[in-house]
């Protein structure tokens, strides 16, 4: 029995994952690229294991056509974007994930990215270190209408703590109902192009399907108020970069923290903006959230070898959105 | 009647602070070389005038025993250890602040401060910007230990915050009691070499006086966890720059937020470091908080030219504090 483990780092903060396979006997490799891979070099790389214990790089039809020995994926993470589900199932490959486990370092990543993006920090440290003095002006929470795309996991705790510190006007755009944060949090239901229009910081909490892919492009960031703050902690693919660039080198948005992307590591343009926050993909990247997502998603691959019971499994409505094309 | 506002910007974002002298019939200055003014500066321009609307430039014997006609000074904020008070008394002229309109902005950047160096935001944005991708490991706070030394109008607004945000270990050190605050908040009273020693993250919420002048040198910082994280958004000189310029030249400390300086605008050393996130004195620099205490001192010196009773007149605990050399 075999695994690879994609996603890196792996096992470096905490072990127990990794003795988590050796107490089972599992032989596993650690992604020897360290990187992300792209779809050929994973194709390359996969044909002698049975689990891949797997990041965001893509796991195709192509992938598993080349990864004849392959019986299951355990998904380090939430996101199900790069893996095709249809195709996983039509050859008899299961497929877990751990959904929970990146909500709160998700969360309260995107938190202080509103806070530091209010404020204009990015900007005033990058000019402080350059010796340039410049007292900008910002904006508390409480001051600004706050607009949520997505309230599942991840957008639900983003509502919390925003409710919490002080919010007082909040716009969300839910794909699901949640009928539980009605209770508990004030709230307005809204369609996208009223937070694209009324939002002064906008953030984005979906899955990358096909609805969502390019969800946000020239068209929808000139909607948006010219000092308006966008935020993306959650897939790349969702708002355009090649149209963000050319939005945001017009003046256009007062500032935009943008944590993931279409292609990572990132290379493209968006660079060259300061008032552009970038951070390499890190939402779910706090010492106890990724730890537990590492056991979680270790611990799915070893009931699975071990032929128990497994606990992770994706649900039907995850398959649905690729069969629909949702 | 004519006021010199010192403090800059001022009357930028909301012009009613101007409006309000003019419609009082105060001719009014507002400080043309638009920098925090030296004392010497700041001499040669006061001979003129009957109030000062002021910020944080130095008000001393000095400055007084040019300013002839001084009769008020309305401070533009919280901290007093610009303003020689027992002078200002020995000379018979009123001083008064705001002290309550800053805290809710200096908390929350405090916050986003926090968050922003737990998870590397700074250090992750540079390299982003220079072509680099690193993944970097942060913790949450939940997972850390906080420090919060002094905890009056915004240290406790900070411990609020934080407790509502999930920390599970805030430990304070206290200059006056607040037994408000006990019935609220779970946290630790204890000493400051013990913040010192345990804290991950230590945030300073002190007036400077000359118990706090250098209150945190190259001693105490070598007494901090290698991978402690500190945040100064109170004032300079309660950190020993230099002191803190070695230290992290070493290696020492994983990140530090400074907002303050002891001359600003900065021209120091710190910004070698790019662990070291660095803004300028933008704490009080919201929108709403700045134009609260705009008007406010605007309001109170208002009221003295006009022979109202005063409602922001310094107390005298802060005359104690000068007067026995805390």
């Amino acid at each position: 029995m075999k695994a690879l483990i994609t996603t890196v780092p792996f096992g470096d903060k905490n072990r127990l994952p990794l003795e988590l396979l050796e107490a089972a006997g599992i032989e596993y490799l650690i992604n020897p690229l360290n990187k992300k891979l792209t779809e050929n070099e994973l194709a390359e790389m996969v044909s002698d294991f049975d689990v891949i214990i797997a990041g965001t790089e893509p796991i195709t039809d192509y992938v598993m056509e080349s990864a004849s020995k392959l019986k299951m994926i355990s998904r380090v993470g939430i996101g199900l974007d790069s893996v095709d589900l249809l195709a996983a199932e039509r050859r008899g490959i299961k497929v877990s994930y751990t959904p929970d486990a990146p909500a709160p370092a998700v969360a309260e990543l995107t938190t202080g990215l509103l806070i530091t993006l209010l404020r204009s920090v990015q900007l005033s440290n990058i000019q402080m270190h350059n010796g340039q003095w410049h007292r900008y002006f910002g904006r508390r929470i409480s001051e600004v209408t706050v607009g949520l795309i997505g309230i599942g996991r991840i957008g639900s705790k983003v509502l919390k703590s925003l409710s919490l510190l002080g919010a007082s006007r909040i716009l969300v755009n839910d794909i699901v109902p949640n009928s539980k944060l009605d209770q508990n949090y004030i709230f307005e239901r809204v369609d996208k192009e009223t937070i694209y229009e009324e939002a002064d910081v906008i953030s984005l909490h979906v899955p990358l399907t096909k609805a969502t892919k390019n969800m946000i492009t020239k068209k929808q960031l000139e909607m948006m108020r010219s000092d308006a703050i966008v935020i993306n902690t959650c897939r790349g693919g969702i708002v355009n970069e090649l149209d963000l660039y050319d939005v945001m080198k017009t003046g256009h948005l007062s500032g935009v923290a943008i944590d993931v992307f279409e292609q990572e590591p990132y290379e493209g343009k968006l660079k060259e903006i300061e008032r552009c926050l970038l951070t390499a993909h890190m939402g779910s990247m706090s010492i106890d959230c990724r730890t537990r997502m590492e056991i979680e998603a270790t611990e799915e691959a070893v009931r699975f070898l071990k032929g128990n019971p497994l606990e992770g499994e994706v649900p039907e409505e995850e398959y649905a959105v690729q069969r629909e094309g949702l």
